[in-house]
């Protein structure tokens, strides 16, 4: 049998073909066109198997990522797409013309278990954290994925953990974490400490996120700094995530993660001072299916429905 | 089928026999020894079902609360019993003398899910808060329990949430909800108070939660202000918790939840400041089943468990 995973972003919609035996078989992109998006995506399938003569009969399910905020099959909002309450099941599964399996999920929340399917998918509870343009995150406990009674579930960055700076928020609040450990944040707080800390950073051209942890890695004052209070800032939500998820693992993504050991290590060591002594040992891991792992954690999903079906003879 | 519900405590162990209905047909209490606790546990119930003529293969199991951390059946740590890594499904098993369904908690853990089930049953996540001497809580996720890694699932009381007092825990952290929010937190608060806001206080006697809780209610500055702040942190812990689990209920127990609708106006104030636009609907109760909620709890995990048996042929 073979499982589609589809991750819809605001520019392109990834589309992979797997095995059942969670073996990628092809992937490609095509442009997100969101008022006609259900149909287009389902076109190109349907040629792509029409090309391999594989048939509807072998595709076990369809596991699809928005981005934005989901709840049982239904995009409650999603900014980028320009969608309010859409029924994805429903219109995916009126566009396929037939009773398909349909997932639904966040975005990040279906990365979370791509990555933890991954790494290791014996972890009974993982918290997986994007560290992009802002904090994302998705948690997954007993190999379901926590989407709240909202939505809100795994929001990671809106953990309100900051009470030094107090920047505001896009969500409209204070202190969240993505004020200061994204990278929009890390630029913030680098603008805010310009000119009271040495620094050969050129605030004249515009900066990137990678511009800070670069000269942090050679030990510029001001990109230092700003870099520790953004792994500081995380290190807190970790702890605190630590007595109320208490994962067997954290797993950092997103674009700021490129950063690698340097990032993991100034994590690792704030959290160690956070954390309570029976949680010290919880794994920090770099993400490492970057891009793939919304359509790899689709995948996985299915994957584990596919047993439960096998099991109990129903989905 | 019956099933036995039993509440480890540090002077006494509640013991509840109940139908598989989720009806409480008796309970008692015996007092606890450490050193000889399982033997007399089931010694105690052996009598109690010999009197009634009631044979073991009538018993579907037996759930155990303890006052520690518990990971898969072992007491990880328990200082009231001197307990350490004591493997409390084994011993209670080898006291009963046959191979029995037993199922071992942490004491906050499974009043959660005795409280969430007896509340509402189709609540899907729950955080459940106790204000007592400490702060304590458990975490329930389709039907089943956060234990976490380590057994720090749930402890909502060292969430770190306080920046301005900075009081030192029990856990060694400083910070943490519990230094505000409970009994003792209040009481620590008013102490820094009490030479800085009027109060008809007597801080000559030994002074209880309580006392602060009914001189806030008559608009005692100094009391009121100190409630204010232990329902503001523990607002902001629950704002938090809203974009981790997003749960559709919290619920309030532990002593000082005995102030309540005065109690829970003013979380909910709070809350509705701090919370995404999103989670402000979410429900806020007060817990119902008090001191009952673990022997409730284990019996509604217990009853769960023969679902499974009944429909999947296993435990």
């Amino acid at each position: 049998m073979y499982i589609f995973g589809i991750d819809i972003g605001g520019t392109s919609v990834k589309i992979g073909m797997f095995k059942d035996t969670f073996e990628l078989l092809d992937q490609w992109e095509i442009p997100t066109h969101p008022e006609n998006l259900f149909e287009e995506v389902v076109d190109n399938i349907k040629n792509y198997l029409n090309k391999k003569e594989i048939t509807f009969a072998e595709i076990f399910g369809y596991g699809i990522g928005i981005p934005g905020m989901v709840k049982s099959g239904i995009a409650i909002s999603c900014v980028n797409l320009g969608w309010k309450n859409v029924d994805v099941k429903k219109e995916f599964s009126k566009a396929l013309g037939y009773d398909a399996r349909v997932y639904v999920f966040n975005d990040a929340n279906i990365a979370a278990f791509g990555e933890a399917s991954y790494l290791n998918s014996k972890w009974d509870s993982v918290v997986f954290i994007t560290l992009g343009t802002g904090v994302g995150g998705g948690i997954i406990f007993h190999q379901e994925i926590i989407e709240g009674a909202d939505g809100l579930g795994g929001e990671i960055g809106h953990i309100c953990i900051d009470d030094k700076y107090r920047l505001t928020c896009g969500c409209g609040k204070t202190g969240c974490l993505e004020t200061i450990a994204s990278a929009t944040g890390m630029l913030r707080l680098a603008q805010h400490y310009r000119d009271k800390l040495p620094t050969k950073l050129d605030f004249n051209r515009k900066l990137v996120a990678k511009d800070i942890i670069d000269a942090a890695k050679e030990e510029d004052s001001l990109a230092s700094f700003v870099f520790d209070e953004a792994c500081q800032a995380l290190a807190k939500a970790m702890a605190n995530l630590s007595v109320i998820i208490n994962p067997d693992a954290f797993i950092i993504g997103g674009g700021v993660s490129n950063a690698g050991v340097f990032l993991l290590d100034r994590i690792r060591k704030h959290y160690l001072n956070l954390c309570l002594k029976q949680a010290e040992h919880t794994k920090i891991n770099l993400a490492v299916l970057k891009n793939n792992a919304g359509i790899y954690g689709a995948c996985a999903y299915l994957i584990n429905k596919k047993y439960e079906v096998e099991k109990n003879g129903k989905c």
